[in-house]
């Protein structure tokens, strides 16, 4: 028995094909990208090795890009591993937005259905692909059971204080709180955590899960306390093209003063923002530390840190101190400087760095005997999809 | 020779007769409140005593009730000193907004004027109030220097990096980056340790302003690092009837999901959120802290410490840590409880109170031997103020 995990986003679909155990075991993985210009396929065996490259027709963004996407991705899992695919019992579904309701994975029903297209209007750029990839993977599999994993799922729990805003509590009813997102990686470094450093897992921590998008989140004996998301992935961290924290009262000048539509202004904050528009070069870190990047470079990526830096400190507040902090995401596992930046003013928190194990990108890069354990932790979305998935479909058969 | 002081809000003109020495010798003080409803003037002596208190016929808010309450207010300081108020030779004016180019007390000519109304966008709810003060005091002593002391002018002067958004770098140039206001009291602070802390005061300092208005700011070596609010007075702390931290998402959802117009998104993030909204029940901080108040009230209060002591770390992470802490504004000099919840979990900063000098409402209310000092300072914008007219004018004089 196999079962696959699909992330949609915006311009791409990654996915995934494990065996169904438990632990679940990777055999294929790949993605679908630039599914809005260029469509390019990528798979990959379990060990990274490349087992095919190519570019596709253009098949435009939107559900039919999602559709189209999901054929290609499961013509080249079938072509590499035809058994494999002859046994796919589940589909394990990122969906960046579980409300209020969805606090852990669900088979998603045509109810389920019903109650996360409601949802639509608060993640309208994200929840639409995620749940179009969802209706293609019912007609690729109809017999399979489709499971849905929620990023916002980690963070549900917390209590009414932590979670509203200072608005009329009218607001909370109707849903404008403090959601947080990058859950299912969080649960991943949460249960990593509790497998190979218990005494962590117990404590306090903060994780910077920094990447194209990019949050932190407080996060104490294995639960979510508190993230830099909050009710959009708009808020907190500067990302690569997201604003991060800006003051609602900039929205309102944009569109009193500056004339500019409610569509308008959200294109702005979150496609021509954070490290794009600061750098006004790039939302890749890579090209922003370049030796001949510009000196605009080097100021995006220098307010990046600050950000970070005051963030982590917050979300410290928010638990008295910590005993953690945590790099994962592409940026936090694989910049080395960005991490020396966010760190340089963060003894006063306990944290100190070993420079040579940071820069060797090992998995603890505190410095010995420093009072908080630094380290970092590859982003893993899909095993924890593909874990509730082969939980789930198992649940489902009785 | 003497000067007044003025202090406009929306629906108060706060006034002070001074002695134009230097440091200058406050001689009356006193208010005109509730513009909008049911006026009254309220007079005082220098040591506080009550001298004159009544009511008003209504003159409305916005230009005509600041110059109806300016005539209030300059018939009430004649019949109480005759001979000081023939000798005005200032009117210095608190100013919300000097946008990027007053850092530093100004005289108000026709030229700073102009220049002083194209900021009425980036703070339409209380830059007219400030200006129409000008005019009517204009009228009035048509002799005397005006002076604009700015609440942005103390946090001018940091880096692009400290000051912008992550937003394209034109927005920056056109005027949207972190401003920070109440800096007239955060001056009054940092004077106020200079001459009797000098050791803190050449440190790292947050100060919390915690009044109707609420902010904080990083203060190192006497200057402004950073502060919780930025483009707007709305943003940070949870304040009495303003919001504070809001996603910015939530203002597009509000336009565009709730079909709320720009209007009434101001509205409720400035009038009825905070902690009016939050209790349900009032933004006075007394009311929600009474024995008998209801159990949405303690939230209100246990929300605003959160965010409170969430922002006063943030800061603390722009400074690599802090030496001092001050709390100032009416709830920050006369709430005990609130200053203890605050502090609560702060000790990872090196906060710690002592609990009968909190309870006393002392000066200094840091326990013995902890490694950061908890001060109170009580607000002062007036001799900010009168100090800057006193010089101004007599610069203006040669």
């Amino acid at each position: 028995m196999t079962l696959i995990t699909l992330n949609a986003g915006s311009s791409s679909l990654k996915f995934a094909l494990f065996e169904a155990r438990r632990p679940p075991r990777l055999v294929l993985r790949g993605e679908v990208s630039r599914l809005d210009e260029a469509p390019e396929l990528l798979l990959r065996a379990a060990d990274g090795r490349e087992l095919a490259r190519g570019a596709l027709a253009p098949a435009g963004a939107g559900a039919g890009g999602q559709a189209a996407a999901l054929g290609v991705a499961l013509e080249a899992l079938r072509r590499a591993a035809p058994e494999a695919m002859a046994q796919v019992r589940a589909v394990g579904h990122r969906i960046v937005h579980g409300g209020r309701d969805f606090a852990a994975p669900t088979l998603l029903d045509d109810e389920a259905m019903r109650a996360l297209e409601a949802l639509i209007p608060f993640a309208p750029l994200h929840q639409p692909h995620n749940l179009a990839a969802v209706r293609a993977a019912r007609a690729a599999f109809p017999e399979a059971a489709q499971v849905g994993c929620f990023d916002t799922a980690f963070h549900r729990g917390r209590p009414f204080v932590a979670e509203t805003y200072a608005l009329p509590r009218e607001w909370h009813a109707r849903g404008v709180l403090r959601y947080g997102f990058h859950g299912l990686n969080y649960e991943h470094i949460a249960r990593t955590l509790a497998r190979e450093a218990p005494e962590l897992a117990r404590g306090r921590v903060v994780a910077a899960h920094l990447g194209a998008g990019a949050s932190a989140c407080a996060i104490r004996g294995g639960r979510s306390v508190a993230s830099s998301m909050g009710f959009t992935a708009l808020d907190g961290l500067v990302m690569a093209t997201r604003c991060g924290q800006l003051d609602p009262g900039v929205v309102l000048h944009m569109i009193r003063a500056e004339g500019m539509s409610v569509d308008e202004v959200e294109a702005l904050l979150y496609k021509r923002s954070g490290l794009l528009g600061l750098s006004g070069l790039s939302g890749d870190m890579r090209r922003l530390l370049a030796p001949d990047a510009p000196a605009q470079a080097r100021e995006a990526v220098a307010h990046f840190a600050l950000r970070a830096r005051r963030e982590i400190a917050a979300l410290a507040a928010e638990m008295g101190g910590i005993d953690a902090l945590v790099f994962t995401g592409g940026v936090g596992e694989r910049s080395a400087p960005v991490r020396a930046m966010i760190c340089e003013d963060l003894a006063f928190l306990g944290v100190a760095l070993d420079k040579e194990a940071n820069a060797a990108g090992a998995a603890r890069i505190g410095a010995p005997g420093a009072r908080v354990q630094t380290l970092v932790i590859h982003a893993d979305e899909e095993s924890v999809i593909a874990d509730a998935a082969a939980r789930l479909c198992a649940m489902a058969k009785g």
